[in-house]
């Protein structure tokens, strides 16, 4: 009987790290999941190195197949190499030479790659994108992630930071951004911006808030995107409303990806992704009335993601097999 | 001795028709430009014909070579297929097969694209993008065009409309676009742009403006982009003004489109680009002023095109050569 190959996949984010074991038909056959140990560098490195060595050793006492590579998808701008890590907006990562660091510490071969490349690739492979030559992916978590296929090949560009609209500016003289500018589309469409206008409203309006107060015992400043995710989807009216006005935001800036790049399908993918309908049907209703040429030209479909918190495992773990050739 | 292989490139704009007769090192033997009769399809179509025939007579009267296929390059979007016209904002192409047309009245083949991917084409394969893997160029004229080549081609999208980024939004709620929206980007940067901010001085501020003023005899609504380019060039000190704000919004674009493409060049062409540093140092400046990661990642070279108002000639030209194989 021939073993099964098998590539490590690890997603690292802002707030949590998933790892799995994956094989070539993006089947995760295990995995586990950690917070990000703050954000120093050193920290979030040896959670990788004990993420790898705990899978890897479960591979072998569990005879699931022999793992062969690591692939990473960080949250941060990757170099075209799959070497560097040369910026995170979200994390301490400026110029770091990941994969020579991990490298080091590991006998796996490793790349490292954008943590929505990684998704994106796999909803091509796998997912919601599957069978479509040209597709845009983007991934609502924090902040907004991004990747672009084009004729069956991830876009890198010339640097390795395509796909980055998270910080294309949609407002002049807009909100602050964690990367420094104004008026970024994250800022208005995410898990944070969701955060943000949750918040607001409790602040200003609380007798409209009282669903989102009590589900954060009254401390509004604790509530995040899920808090107000999670109160969309029991139906709370305040809710639904906020996730409204995130997804129109979301249409909105998806009009320029359309101008752009052109993609048959916009898959919409992460946390905040999970809405579904709740947030894709504005998201489409603004599209649609807003869309240049519209009645002229086809629009592009609007999908939800379907591989879930996977697809940045899977789609790390199946870049990384596709490097051994 | 061997015949030379000509292709014949014709660049349609809003304003303007060019033809040129185009040899494979971009080279262009012979030309002639007419005024756009009107908006209207069929006077649009016989003035391509007309080109066409006047055009290869000339390749045979003049012994310049074999004239074997026509290359039109329209301003509109064009399917992938290279045969019909979805929409023109600026024409009145809507779902219109140009290339059925004018087959039907031209002995030779003829393929269609969109005007500023021809310009592009040239400017990667003979101008200001040669040697550069992932480029984006943008040509700002009455509107603006755009186009990016990666992995050395063009890249069409899903429909063929990829790099319409004049029409992505850059001002929520912003001015009124041709093409029925607000907040287009080229109403901010464009030849449009320019002579409507200059209309505003004039209306305002006549003492600040009189240079322009003269330059139209007094009649300020008679004033084009066209004008305030020159009287920029010559010195006037309102006109440069106003190309300095046409040039920030231009760099706040480029922006938009370096997160999304990240090209390694962004050349800047067209009849507006023709300013040069007037308009592109101020684009330089609010670019990587504004760039996120700026200092942590590799900025784009952002250039002037080279092949001036021939490049949609000797594009088409060389895209319809393409097409022989």
């Amino acid at each position: 009987m021939t073993e099964r190959v098998l590539t490590l996949g690890i997603d690292i984010g802002g707030t949590k790290i998933a790892g799995g074991l994956v094989d070539d038909a993006g089947t995760v056959v295990d995995c586990l999941r950690r917070e990000t140990p703050g954000h120093a560098v050193a920290a979030v490195e040896q959670a990788i190195v004990d993420v790898v060595e705990e899978l890897s050793h479960r591979a072998i006492s569990e005879s699931y197949g022999t793992c062969v590579a690591v692939g990473i998808g960080a949250a941060g701008w990757v170099s075209t190499d799959r070497s560097t890590v040369l910026f995170s907006p979200h994390l301490a990562w400026r110029n770091t030479p990941l994969r020579a660091h991990l490298a080091q510490r590991m006998s796996l071969p490793v790349w490292v790659d954008n943590d929505a490349n990684a998704a994106a690739w796999a909803e091509y492979r796998f997912g919601a994108a599957r069978g479509h030559e040209t597709a845009a992916c983007v991934t609502l978590g924090t902040g907004i992630g991004g990747a672009v296929i084009s004729a069956g090949r991830l876009q890198r560009g010339a640097f390795g930071v395509a796909g980055e609209w998270g910080h294309a500016r949609v407002v002049p003289d807009g909100r602050r951004c964690v990367c420094g500018n104004r008026g970024c589309w994250e800022q208005y469409a995410s898990g944070r911006a969701l955060a943000s206008a949750g918040q607001e409203l409790i602040e200003v309006a609380p007798a409209a808030a009282s669903a989102l107060l009590a589900s954060v015992d009254g401390d509004g400043g604790r509530l995040t995107g899920a808090d107000v995710t999670s109160a969309a989807m029991a139906g709370d009216p305040a809710a639904i409303e906020l996730v409204r006005e995130v997804g129109t935001w979301l249409g909105e800036g998806m009009v320029t990806i359309a101008m752009i790049v052109d993609p048959s399908v916009l898959v919409v993918g992460g946390g905040v992704g999970a809405l579904g309908e709740l947030l894709l049907g504005p998201a489409r209703e603004r599209f649609l009335a807003t869309l240049p040429g519209r009645g002229y030209r086809p629009a592009p479909e609007i999908v939800e993601a379907s591989l879930g918190a996977d697809a940045g495992m899977i789609g790390a773990a199946e870049l990384a097999r596709n490097k051994l050739g």
